[in-house]
């Protein structure tokens, strides 16, 4: 089922870019529309929101605030649950933020010999909002991942997108939502989500950044208003990559690529090993395990589609695969993990040894679980408490100080044909020329 | 000439909003005709380049190699230059690289009390590529305030595009590279050249990471390619918001007005000071100071356009809609500019003090001149460093801590209906579920 590639054959490059080419659809008929749903909301706020709402979610209200979820409700959500589940979350969201707060950066400055003071002011976004999916795809992890760092950061204000079909609510992420700190929320979601946001509407007011996952017209959406508000990244299908060098149990290695395939059919999970012998345990445990899970057509479509079980010379191959990849998940399922991780350059998140399931970052281990996919690991990272905040350069030149930069910035500025820039730095020497 | 405006008018916020109103213009042709040039670069490589080269700059060249910039020709250009040009930049450049020090970011980790590793690893992007505009926009201190910080990054490879239309080539520019550390350099421009630094080309090896200004082509490009290779902002026209007490000298306040409005017809200029008489001041300034000004045309629509002078109650005021403003550019140029700055939210840079011309930001002084426009300040952060590094997150769970965060991942997973995360996690418990 699963297929099989070797680094040693001579097409192995070829196919291992066709194995990895998805190149994010931006179909122009999802961007038409879209552009039309933000256009509308830009004009008519509330109503128009209220309008795609009942069309494409079957929800109707009559108001805005009829939308709205309570602080009320969200408690009330959290207090439904089962204990062990209100206790696995509020575990997880301390975790979370445990690690998040070792993301904040703060503020610096430095004086010149000549006074001159310079430095960076590090602040928190006034006010953020995060999309979280409705539906199947409607995950409370993904509430904490979004909303902690931004709490973290500081934001004053973190308003909550969930679209809600048919009025369905899930009260894990409306448990979520209490626990991670989030201000508002509201049961609206698709591109006329986005567009409250980035706008600002009669009720919802306009928001600094807007983070978290979505469908082709949520990320269609937020390509469109980035440059009126920030985005974070427009996430592509989700991937594992594991390097294994045979000691992990077979049974384990299966069900962590599994892991990565039940999230969706187009989802990418790949095994890197040396050792011919493991691949074939892999492959067994694969057939084996598969029939049993809940999720085994998703599973097997992923497998099929986009997996692979891949041959390499040694770890040391293995790694530089690893790079080119840049895998969104990299599982170092090796028995010395510290041995090669300084091998490894460009990954989302790294997890080492036996023990670190994906699983484990993917809920509770602290790190985010909002990682770049689609090979953008070499540009990009994680989501971040450093993604809820921004920075303001300072400069506050002495009186001496403006004597010396003022001849290198009159000599630069002249030399660029800009003489209003020369002569406002002229203007602070004491001689002028 | 330039507009008036008091904030104590009924209509204040409303007559803002529209001066500020300036939204980046997505020109549906444009884009039409990106997306060709995109595609034909993908398909076709350095013949598409060489063929739009010759097109749209008039610069014919039978390879691409023709098109290459050696070292040696960047060195040559750095050797021309008269000495003090050469000392101006290089005393520009040693600046610009203590600043950007100070912003390198390091890796961090920590272990629970169960043995549990959990940190970030930073690295530096493998290669990044610099656009810097041709003709009228084309300036030295753009190359060495985008190569800079990459290199303080350390980025391994850094790669110079930058039309030179019928071969006219800029000495400055190509001293600047040579002396911030480009690798190498081509003489293209245009969306083929964004083409090729994203897609790569047969002899344009791909970029992970595009930085730097350019015109709508480039700008919807940037946009289009956002996703295979990271961007820095889509940047829009230069604005500056001057507050000042009254105490600066009016001639020195008009000339900071003017260094922004010679940028560009749709830059910004904007005043906000207290005091009325002294705005007579500056707009008598202005008067007499303009018709000597080389570029005065152009200072002259920006400020009729898009400029104003604001009355406003008090400084505290001041500050207030500077915030609302999140200007690229905020000169606070007051008696006590450390008693306001802790009011100042959201701005790109903030000079402080008389002696702080922006333009002795622009050129040396340290921090980095590319800068969030439009409001952007509320989201987006000067260039710096940390956007040519990026972060991957390290996760080491022991057998014990396996234990702990099994059981939260799992009873998590169940709840989201992911059962193969649950399986994984429970695979690591000692007691299997």
């Amino acid at each position: 089922m699963i297929r099989r590639l070797d680094s040693r054959d001579a097409q192995f490059q070829q196919e291992l870019s066709a194995l990895l080419a998805f190149e994010s659809s931006q179909d122009p008929e999802v961007d038409a529309r879209v552009a039309a749903i933000l256009d509308d909301v830009k004009q008519r706020g509330d109503a128009a929101v209220i309008e795609y709402t009942q069309r494409f979610d079957s929800l109707s209200a009559a108001t805005m605030a009829e939308l709205e979820l309570s602080q009320a409700e969200l408690k009330a959500a959290f207090e439904r649950l089962p204990q062990v589940q209100k206790d696995a979350l509020q575990a997880a969201a301390a975790r979370v933020r445990r690690y998040h707060e070792h993301q904040k950066a703060a503020s610096w400055q430095y004086t010149d010999e000549d006074g001159t003071m310079l430095g960076q002011q590090v602040t928190a976004l006034d006010r953020v909002g995060i999309y979280v999916p409705g539906g199947k795809a409607s995950y409370p992890s993904s509430v904490l991942m979004n909303a902690i760092p931004a709490h973290v950061a500081g934001v004053a204000e973190i308003i909550m997108v969930v679209p809600t079909p048919r009025g369905e609510r899930n009260d894990l992420v409306l448990a979520a939502a209490y626990i991670a700190g989030v201000s508002r929320a509201f049961t609206i979601g698709g591109a006329q989500a986005v567009g409250a946001l980035a706008y600002g509407t009669q009720t919802i007011p306009q928001v600094d950044k807007i983070t978290g996952p979505g469908n082709a017209y949520v990320a269609a959406a937020k390509r469109r208003v980035f440059g009126i508000v920030g985005i974070d990244m427009v996430a592509g299908p989700s991937e594992i990559l594991v390097i294994c060098d045979g000691t992990t149990d077979p049974d384990w290695i299966a069900m962590d690529l599994f892991s990565q395939a039940e999230h969706d059919e187009i989802a990418q999970a790949i095994l890197l090993c040396p050792d011919a012998a493991f691949i074939e345990k892999v492959a067994a445990s694969i057939d084996r395990q598969l029939p049993g899970m809940p999720r085994a057509d998703i599973i097997r479509a992923s497998l099929t589609g986009r997996g692979a079980l891949i041959q390499v010379k040694d770890l040391a191959e293995a790694c530089q695969i690893a790079n080119w990849i840049a895998p969104e998940h990299l599982e170092l399922s090796v028995a010395e993990p510290q041995v090669w991780l300084p091998e490894l350059k460009h990954a989302g998140a790294i997890f080492l040894g036996k023990f670190t399931s994906e699983s484990l970052g993917d809920y509770c281990a602290g790190p985010n679980h909002v990682l770049p996919t689609a090979r953008t690991a070499r540009f990009a990272s994680p989501l971040g408490v450093y993604d809820f905040q921004k920075r303001s350069s300072l400069i506050q030149v002495s009186a001496a100080g403006a004597q010396k930069l003022g001849r290198i910035a009159s000599t630069l500025a002249h030399g660029e044909g800009l003489q209003a820039h020369a002569k406002a730095a002229e203007y602070r020497l004491d001689e002028q020329p």
